[in-house]
C-alpha cells in the first residue's frame, strides 16, 4: 500500500447527530488532527443510523479521496449499522474475529459480566479489514482498503465515545497516514476587531484572490475576525519554503489591517490585553452596567490574570452607580444613566476607589427594551481612565452597536477591550485622533 | 408546488469548517428546529469554501431528499462561493436582484458606509431565485427549486453566521415548509441541572430505550443536562394523541428527576431565576471572585434583569474582597481567599451594602494553577445571604467541580444559581438537608 493520503473525508453516524439533539465533534477534531498531519479535510459527512446510507456514502467518498474516516455505530445495539455498512461498501462478507473476540470477552470478565449475543457482533469484520484494539472500551476499530484496483481508499472505522475514538485514532490511524510529501498543507491565524469585514477584504483586495498560494480566508465571529492563511506546497527541507511564504502573507496581511490586528493563533484579545498589561506593569479595574460583569468574566477566563486585574463593580441599578462609585445624582439626573458624562464618572469612581492604574467602564442600553429616539437600542458609552501624575486621565467613546441584546453585549467588551489594548500596547495617543479607526461599532458623528 | 418535506439534508460551507478550525453549530441547530416542525434530517454535509463541490453536493442531495438546507458563503468576500454553486446546481446564470441591492445599499447607508464592489455582488441570484430579506446582515438568503420535473428540491441558502441564519430561517424557512402529515414528529425538551448524565440515565431507565415512541434522549451541556422527548405519529386531529403521549413522558420524566428540573424549552436557568425572583418581589446582588462576573453576566442576559438585579462586586484580589465588601483581613489570612468562613464574608458584606434581598458569593480555584492538596482546582465556595428579620441568614456550600478552567467557571455559575432558585422557589429549607440534591458537583463529605 503506497497510496498517498492527499485529502480526507470524515464520516459521522448516529441518529442524534442527524436529527439536531447531539452536537457532533468527532468530525472537527479529526480534521483539526489531519490537517495537523498535513492532510486536507474536504468533506464531512453525518448520517443517521441507516446501513444503506452509510454503505454508500462510504463508497461515494472512497472513489472521491484516498482516505475515509467513519466514527460511531460500532457499539453493541441494534442501531450500530457500520460494521455492516463497510462490509456493503466493500462487498465483503463479515467473518469474525478470534483475536478481536477474545479481547472483548477479557474486557467483559474483567468487569465481572457475561458478554450478550450483540457484544458478540462487535468481533465481527469484513473480511479483509483488521481490527484496532480498544482499550477504552468493548468495540473495537476497524481498517481496510475499499474500492481496490490501483486507486481505492483507507477506511478507518473508530468508535463513536470521543474517549475511545481519540486514543485510537492516536495510536493506530496517525501512523498509518501517508501525507503527500510533494503536497503538504501548513495554517496560520491571525485576529482582528473592530473592523468590518468587508471593510477587511477590501483591504486584503487580491491577497484574497481564490487562486492564490499561500491562501487567505475571513471568518466573522462575534467579537471580531479570524484572518486564515493556508500555504500548500513541498514539505520538503522541513517545509522552510512554505514557512516563508507564510510569513511573508502574514506580514502582508499585518500591514493591510495595521492596529486592527491584535493576536494570532491560540491567542484571544483578553490574553493579548493581560499580557500588554503585565509587560506595562499596570494594573486594570472595571465598572459595568449592561454588560453585567461581562468585561470581567472575559479577562478573567485568561489563567494568570490576577496578576493584573484587581476586579470592579457591577452598577447595574443607577442606586448602585451613585452608592459604589460615586457617579453624582445630578449628573444621572440631567444625563441619564447611559451618557458620556455618566461613563466618565464611573470609570474614575472606580479608578479612585480600586487603586487600579486603570478603569474601563461601560454603560447603555442593550435592548431589546429602554431604546428611545436620542438613544437607541444599541447606544452604548465606554470610559476609560488612566491614573496619571497631574490626575486621572479620561477618554469617552460613544458607540451606536447593531444587533440582538447579547451582540450589544459581546461587541461592547470587544470594543472595551480593544481600547485598554490601544492604550497600553500604543500609547494613550492611539484613543484619539486617526487612532480611533479600531472602533468600528462607534456611532457615526460622535466622538 | 405541493412536494412534501418528508426528509431534509443540510450542508454547511467553509474552509475553517472543513478543516476543523471552526465547530459547525448551523446544521444542528437547523436539524433540531426541522425535527420539530416534523422533518426528519437525514444528512449533514461540511465543505470548505470550494463552488464545485457545494455545487455537486446540492445536486447530488436535491437528487435524493425533497428539501436542502445550505449555510455560509454569502458573505461579500471572493472566498463566498455559495451563489455560484447554486446556480451552477440549478444550471441558471446569476441575475441582479434590483430590491435585493436597495436594501443592500439601504443597510449600509443607514451605518453611514459605501457599496463596495463584493458586496453588490450579494445582490445576484440564480434566474429562477428569490431572494430572501436579510435585518441582521449585508447578505440576502436564496430560495429555489432545484431539479425540475415533476420531483426537484426545495433548496435554502442562508448566511452563516448564526444571528443571521436563525432569525432568516425562522422567519422565511419555517413558513414555507410541509411536513407529511401522515406522519409527523413533536418533541419537547426539559431542562435540568446538578445532576449527572449517568445518574440522570439511570433515573430515566427504560424511557430511554430506542425502540420507544416517544423517545427520551439526554444531551450534556456545559451547565446541566437537554432531556429530549420525540413522539412519531400521525399528524391527524391537531396531532391530540401525539400531543398526550408526549405529556405523559414528560410528566414521567419530572417525577423521576424530580428538583433537578428547572424548566423547559427555551427556558435557561438565569431566566427561571430572574422569573423566580419577580414573582417573588425580591432583588439579588451577587459579589464573585473566581468567575470574575459570569454570575452577573448570566442574570443580567435575561431581558428585564433589571427589575431584580441591582448589581455587585469583582472582588477578584484579596485587596478588593477587604476594601469593597469588608471581608475582614483576619478571616482572609486565617482561611485563605478560597474557603467557607470568607464566601459567607463576601455574601454578608454584600448583601449590608447593596440592600437587595439575597446576595451570593463564589470564591473558588478555577485552575490551571493555584491548587494544593487541601484546596485541589475545582474547589470553589458559594455562599447565599438572605435578609431576615433577625439579621442576615447564610448558607454556604463548598463544592469540588471537574474540569477545565472555564467548566469549573460556568459550573459555579450554574451551582449558585440553582441555590438562588432553590431559595426562591422553594423556600430557605430547599438548601438544607435531603433538598440538597441537586449540588451535583458539591466535595463528597463537605457540608
Amino acid at each position: 500500500m503506497d497510496r498517498l493520503h492527499t485529502r480526507a473525508a470524515v464520516v459521522a453516524t448516529g441518529d442524534e447527530l442527524a436529527i439536531g439533539q447531539s452536537l457532533n465533534t468527532n468530525t472537527m477534531w479529526i480534521a483539526d488532527r489531519l490537517m495537523a498531519a498535513g492532510i486536507e479535510t474536504v468533506e464531512h459527512v453525518v448520517l443517521g443510523d441507516d446501513r444503506a446510507a452509510v454503505a454508500a456514502a462510504i463508497r461515494r467518498l472512497a472513489g472521491e479521496v484516498p482516505l475515509v474516516i467513519v466514527t460511531g455505530g460500532l457499539g453493541p445495539t441494534a442501531d450500530d449499522v457500520t460494521r455492516d455498512a463497510l462490509a456493503e461498501a466493500a462487498g465483503e462478507e463479515l467473518v469474525l474475529d478470534e483475536g478481536a473476540l477474545a479481547a472483548i470477552g477479557g474486557r467483559l470478565r474483567g468487569l465481572g459480566r457475561e458478554m450478550t449475543a450483540y457484544q458478540r457482533m462487535q468481533a465481527m469484520r469484513p473480511r479483509s479489514a483488521a481490527c484496532l484494539p480498544n482499550d477504552n472500551g468493548t468495540a473495537p476499530g476497524l481498517h481496510m482498503v475499499v474500492g481496490g484496483g490501483g486507486a481505492g481508499a483507507d477506511v478507518f472505522c473508530l468508535p463513536g465515545p470521543p474517549r475511545e475514538m481519540k486514543p485510537m485514532f492516536e495510536r493506530d490511524v496517525l501512523p498509518r497516514l501517508r501525507p503527500d510529501p510533494a503536497r503538504t498543507a501548513r495554517t496560520r491565524v491571525l485576529h482582528a476587531a473592530g473592523i468590518f469585514e468587508a471593510e477587511a477584504a477590501a483591504r486584503l483586495g487580491e491577497l484574497m484572490d481564490r487562486g492564490r498560494n499561500p491562501l487567505v480566508g475571513i471568518t466573522v465571529s462575534a467579537g471580531g475576525l479570524a484572518v486564515r492563511i493556508r500555504a500548500v506546497g513541498e514539505a520538503g527541507e522541513g517545509g522552510e519554503a512554505l514557512e516563508r511564504s507564510l510569513e511573508a502573507t502574514a506580514g502582508a496581511v499585518r500591514r493591510r489591517l495595521g492596529p486592527y490586528i491584535y493576536g494570532e493563533g491560540e491567542e484571544t484579545l483578553e490574553s493579548v490585553v493581560v499580557a500588554a498589561l503585565r509587560r506595562a506593569g499596570r494594573t486594570l479595574a472595571c465598572v459595568e452596567s449592561c454588560t453585567g460583569g461581562g468585561l470581567g468574566a472575559a479577562v478573567t477566563r485568561v489563567p494568570g490574570s490576577s496578576d493584573v486585574f484587581v476586579g470592579g463593580w457591577v452598577t447595574y441599578s443607577n442606586a448602585m452607580k451613585e452608592r459604589l462609585v460615586g457617579v453624582p445624582a445630578e449628573v444621572l439626573r440631567e444625563n441619564g444613566a447611559v451618557s458620556e458624562p455618566t461613563a466618565r464618572a464611573m470609570a474614575v469612581g472606580g479608578l479612585e476607589r480600586s487603586g487600579a492604574d486603570l478603569c474601563v467602564s461601560i454603560t447603555g442600553i442593550a435592548g431589546p427594551g429602554g431604546g428611545s429616539a436620542a438613544k437607541p437600542v444599541g447606544t452604548v458609552c465606554v470610559g476609560l481612565a488612566r491614573r496619571e501624575s497631574g490626575g486621572p486621565a479620561v477618554t469617552v467613546r460613544r458607540l451606536l452597536i447593531s444587533g440582538e441584546r447579547e451582540d450589544v453585549r459581546e461587541r461592547s467588551v470587544r470594543t472595551a477591550l480593544m481600547m485598554v489594548l490601544l492604550a497600553v500596547r500604543d500609547g494613550p495617543g492611539a484613543l484619539e485622533g486617526s487612532m480611533r479607526l479600531p472602533l468600528a461599532w462607534e456611532a457615526p458623528g460622535a466622538g
